[in-house]
């Protein structure tokens, strides 16, 4: 397999982008990456589309056709799906096809149009990442899954609420100037205390929200990488996988899919936990923050929440974490959300991040999917090993 | 790029299976694939699902995840979508991982779930393969596509209502005696000609139907595959882009996606028309077929008509073509074709086809998404070149 690099990184503004349908978002992002890179689109040889539900969520499929042809491309086109780690799992593909030789220079999109329906909808339509007939067909939700996951930890290890709440307060300090997302605002330890109960213990500021946006990265063969200025090296790109439904599970305080995603990135990069200076990880609920933590190993198993309360998590703790905001802040456009993880550690590796970790070389970045049937966990770094 | 064989292949029947659900069908391809390969599933090291809306016919998207979790595997699991060349771009995705070193052996199933809805949601749901914003929106439907495809292909080169049912009638004898066809019965030309009119000019037995089916292949690099006693070598798999909207592409009586993806396909077998023993081309509806054999160059442009009506692509033919009934006769479960297609050219170089064509080595396979924005042509072999 041949090393392979992101020369490339964009984004849209997420929010409620009322005024651009999920072409637009895709085009936009691809067109802010193609310019980052300084690569002529019409040099791109492929597209690969990290999308979870065009069709749930704006009758859209055959998504990566759809933006190929927007960029004036003919070339192969595909969109992949695995829930919220969609984006993440294009992005993984795309690095396979490029390392297998195939490949010189490809884009990676990853987008999500999701407030064109109704939020009731758009919940039933993230819940098609859960096991239809055994959890949504009854009635369980997102939250009502990472719920769960919160009780059974709090229950186990003695994970406080205030703990929780350290999460959301954390990632939207860090969101604070970022032109980019949706809530570029702190909450306070109390807000989120306070806040309206969405599934107990999670309240509305433990939960990220309905996003539309879309996030694109250019990867490439080693030798073209060497000829850009910064090229961003994936050391490691490795996907785990857990039981769909939680039921089947031994245990509901760890997901299986990050840690092994977690241990193989890790050994194929030849890094441990504290080679890595900075980590995007995937706080769609606060508590999964906290697992992903301990599942990755940067704490023992149960101490993530004394973990992100002490401050570790920080700009200026050991392993600063969602330096931009996180899903919490930025938001959560699902199948974009992967990409928009890498785009972050891009610019943190380049040092050109807005909370620029000092000397930031290796990035790691944790996607999952539902409730962590899939995990993708890269490994980035400004220096090839 | 590795050498890489198909070692194992299976399908469910195709029809209206009332009794099995997205997850049953894809569970019984995948283990049909499994017990022909006589490996064990525990040895697979990733899964890649060609799924085209598993939200909007099964309220179930993670099928990737899904699959695996029914398998009983915790392996890396994707599902791809490129409308109804999804379960195409599921099998090329899996062969460039394959290709690239990262994975020996990899599931790669196609699956779709259909009858679950009522046909005019179904209509809706295949639609969003099209252009939502200037297609499907104002009410074009895909038999509304290919009609205007079938009506300029007459316009232009005379090609006749006789021509069209040739298409029908030939993949309608071939699927006698197909336990796995949702019709495996013989339909006359006068039966197709007296069928109800769908879009003018295509009617009803021009149409290939709503299906539930799975099926699945297992694949292997060259050092693995040499262990097994058929593999079929992928000699090329390659992927062609046209625009998503009609109204964007300069000409009406051809794909650019199905021109270019087989012209690199010849290329990279090295290998021209005349090789092919067997094809698998992509009769969504009966236009196709003729448009596909024009493309891919087995007859010049404007001629496919005649070359159906005059027997070339029948089972004595010199271009045997669906000799298992294609999608006509066959079934179109959309997500699953492809791999169907792949299954069957295997069974054919295996020289164990029910409607065998002797001697037959190389096979060839055209998958078309949507109306022709994306398209995938395989060439394999019982011989590796």
């Amino acid at each position: 397999m041949r090393n392979v690099a992101v020369v490339g990184a964009g984004m849209t503004k997420f929010g409620e982008m009322w005024g651009q349908s999920l072409r637009d978002l895709a085009l936009e992002a691809s067109l802010a990456a193609v310019n980052d890179a300084a690569v002529h689109a019409r040099d791109l040889e492929a597209v690969y589309v990290g999308n979870m539900s065009g069709g749930g969520f704006a009758s859209q499929e055959h998504v990566g056709a759809l933006l190929a042809d927007r960029l004036g491309l003919q070339v192969p086109a595909v969109r992949l799906e695995a829930a919220c780690a969609s984006g993440s799992v294009a992005f993984r593909n795309a690095y396979l096809a490029v390392a297998s030789g195939r490949y010189d220079l490809v884009l990676v999109n990853g987008v999500e149009k999701m407030t064109d329906i109704k939020t009731d909808e758009a919940s039933s339509v993230l819940m098609s990442a859960g096991d239809d007939e055994w959890e949504s067909s009854i009635g369980l939700t997102f939250a009502g899954q990472y719920a769960l996951l919160a009780r059974a930890h709090m229950n186990k290890f003695g994970t406080t609420r205030e703990q929780l709440a350290a999460v959301s307060v954390t990632n939207h300090k860090n969101a604070v100037g970022n032109k980019h997302a949706q809530f570029p605002f702190p909450v306070t330890l109390d807000a989120v205390m306070r806040a309206p109960l969405v599934a107990d213990p999670l309240r509305l500021l433990d939960c990220s929200p309905i996003t539309d946006g879309s996030a694109a990265v250019i990867i490439a063969s080693e030798n073209i990488a060497k000829r850009f200025a910064s090229p961003v090296w994936i050391l490691a790109s490795e996907q785990g996988a857990d039981t769909i439904a939680l039921h089947d599970r031994t245990s509901l305080t760890e997901m299986q899919s990050a840690k092994v995603a977690g241990k193989r990135a890790f050994e194929t990069a030849g890094l441990a936990q504290k080679d890595i200076d900075v980590a995007e990880l995937h706080d769609c609920f606060s508590i999964n923050e906290i697992m992903n933590l301990e599942d990755l190993g940067f704490c023992k198993k149960g101490e993530g929440g004394a973990f992100v309360e002490q401050g570790h998590v920080g700009i200026d703790g050991d392993l600063p974490v969602n330096t931009a905001g996180g899903l919490k802040a930025i938001g959560h456009p699902v199948g974009a959300t992967g990409v928009r993880q890498i785009t972050d550690i891009v610019r943190q590796l380049r040092g050109k991040a807005a909370n620029q970790v000092k000397g930031a070389k290796t990035g790691l970045s944790l996607n999952i999917g539902g409730a962590g049937a899939t995990a993708v966990v890269n490994i980035l770094s400004s220096e090839m090993v």
